[in-house]
């Protein structure tokens, strides 16, 4: 990989990194055109990367589906999926980890402990496999966009992380992977969290800025559907993720399936 | 720094990194020579890393003397010396840390909790910030080259890492910057741990293998000097610094400095 991008940057051609866990929908796909638009090389990155999955998480029974991605990636024109293995991404004896501290710590840090140092462990990982001049991350995983921003930064990674947005279904719910796992009953009640997120805009669009207030906004929607569990709604800093501030977030269990989603409520929520 | 580097290196010239915390002495210049026979360009950092000093270590008062230094790096004939401020290293809400399990763990990681978590860190900083094909380490701190070796590969970093000999004073003191903190008499007295290490290599040669009986020797040595307090004598694996191996590895303190040194007991030692 870092031999093909070498020779790309040899020839003067910048090249996007689109870092993925493959089981690819519109919202990967939205991400490659980014970058298409941006860089003259595109490289897609599929890698389920175990490490940032805790114990008792969906690791093993996290969509794949290499064949359909495969197709995807051919069709939209990528020019190198770089698709290593568990084993030649953590050989035995491989025991270095990035911490990102701040930003990382709370909210989706506190829910699902060493899963930020996963993400920028394999994200330190990826950019030094592949040297990328712009990586693209979806605005879907706020918080993982600010843990990879400040690991760039304090690291010195010479890379320019760009952001797309949240790429929706019709009825508001995020595209994300693990819908699959949603029955049709749970596939509806989902729909809760932007549902949610869109009351919440709409009270700060009249004025209102209490966080007290409008995470109370958020979690009242959310609670009237009976499928849904909150783990957390918070209004935040869409930097340091404490409030106060106006982003907000959002990690709600709907049966068995734990989805996430967020929403500058400074701006008018789509659709 | 890298913008430089880029353009050698789209010249077609390969990069050797030394890094440094100045106070320069002959070790770091035979280091600066191997860099010189095998890349095209060396670069030499210059920083004194505070994040690899715990609190009441002597990161206030290690010794700088940055125009001797400049003298120095400009009769070995560098091509560029890097030599970021604190301020420009770890500016406001830096956070990010690398942290190298296993190796990184026992002897100096245990006597300096946090020591080898702010080398990994300055160490993806400067490698990241130089892209350098090859970066040049002292075998003097032998546990420092096995968590940068484990980093570069587990961290994918496309360097290689070489080893220099350690340099020697006549009576066998190792050069470290840290020697000029020695009185007169201290600086006699610190001919102790060379000198453990030479008997316990010849202990070695006439067929003794038990690490046991192989680290008595070293303590015996060492605590026949009045002004020698033991922190660690060990023989240990020189990959995971765990005992068996050949790797005799002490921490001495003479007087109030500490010292460090090490041989590799299945070679005859040097002088």
């Amino acid at each position: 990989m870092l031999a093909a991008s070498r020779r790309w940057r040899g020839e003067g051609l910048d090249i996007g990194l689109v870092p993925t866990m493959g089981a690819l929908h519109a919202g990967h796909l939205s991400l490659i055109e980014h970058a298409r638009r941006e860089n003259r090389i595109v490289v897609v990155s599929v890698f389920v990367n175990p490490i940032q999955f805790g114990a008792g998480e969906d690791f093993a029974r996290y969509p794949r589906d290499p064949d359909r991605d495969a197709d995807l990636l051919r069709r939209a024109g990528v020019d190198a999926v770089y698709q290593p293995s568990v084993a030649v991404m953590y050989p035995p004896g491989s025991s270095t980890r990035v911490h990102v501290g701040g930003v990382g710590d709370p909210l989706e840090g506190a829910a699902r402990p060493g899963h930020f140092e996963g993400v920028a462990t394999v994200v330190s990982k990826l950019f030094a496999a592949v040297e990328p001049d712009r990586a693209y991350f979806g605005q879907k995983d706020a918080q993982q966009v600010a843990v990879v921003k400040r690991l760039a930064l304090d690291l010195d990674v010479p890379v320019e992380i760009r952001v797309g947005p949240t790429v929706r279904e019709p009825d508001g719910l995020a595209l994300s992977s693990r819908n699959a796992y949603l029955s049709a009953e749970e596939r509806v009640a989902a729909a809760c969290l932007s549902s949610a997120l869109a009351l919440a805009a709409s009270a700060y669009a009249n004025g209102e800025r209490s966080p007290e207030k409008l995470r109370k906004a958020l979690c009242r929607r959310l609670e009237a559907e009976p499928l849904a569990r909150v783990e957390y709604a918070e209004v935040v800093d869409p930097e340091t993720f404490r409030p106060p501030g106006s982003l907000a977030v959002l990690a709600v269990r709907i049966g068995a399936t734990r989805l996430i989603d967020n929403h500058d409520l400074s701006k008018e929520f789509p659709g």
